[in-house]
């Protein structure tokens, strides 16, 4: 079972705290961390899916603020393209503006998180996440 | 907060099992079934929306096998619709055809369940569902 999941991230503490999170909740995930929405592509567009190469990864978590090329971009170009268009991406955030949730859902994002503060709520979130994504969720064959 | 739940279901037995369910995830969720294609995009486009009248669902819970409209079509025109498209839809069904799981994606499908056999597995899977849809997903405040 593909249990890769790829968190596009720039704050440390953020990917410390997602780490630990899914860590403890024992799902067995493997994370693999791109500090900004241009490797995101990379690792994307050009290094999973190929023959012998990586797998694509089984979940995106993808922050909106993030330098070089934006989540909304990365959110749009994922989804837009056969290869990729149904790996779930829930999008995990500090902004509960109302355009960001609306532009988030109307591009193709499966879910939009609302990162708790709060360091304890923080982690569970991450591990309903988890629990629904990995292990309830049935994704396309592709992946 | 708006925790109500659309199940499209025809079946007699799943609708007793989700109801089980929801009560035991002590969510404060509230329950409306519909039993065909047609009984659900009445309720969602004539009955939801309308001032004075009823708010739209939080979450729609589709099984695709139905009579008169099947869920695939619900799926369509709930998505398609500038007034329905961002309510998060859960298509929960005993199919694990590649088909299915694929084109439910693509007319999007927020996420897909295959309906486990085994009832337990079946109120696990519901619990987890509802912990990340009503309470950790952040809707589009329209809803």
């Amino acid at each position: 079972m593909n249990k890769r999941i790829l968190l596009v991230e720039d704050n440390p503490s953020d990917i410390e705290l997602t780490k630990r999170a899914l860590e403890k909740s024992r799902l067995g995930s493997q994370l693999i961390v791109k500090e900004d929405g241009e490797e995101a592509l990379k690792f994307l567009f050009e290094e999973c899916g190929i023959d012998g190469a990586d797998d694509y990864p089984a979940l995106i978590l993808l922050d909106l603020k993030l330098p070089v090329v934006d989540g909304m971009e990365v959110l749009r170009q994922v989804k837009s393209d056969d290869r990729t268009k149904r790996i779930p991406i829930v999008v995990l955030t500090t902004s509960s503006e109302e355009d960001d949730i609306d532009n988030s859902y109307d591009l193709g994002a499966n879910a939009y998180i609302r990162k708790p503060v709060d360091n304890d709520r923080f982690i569970v979130a991450i591990n309903y996440l988890g629990l629904f994504w990995l292990m309830i969720n049935e994704p396309s064959y592709r992946y």
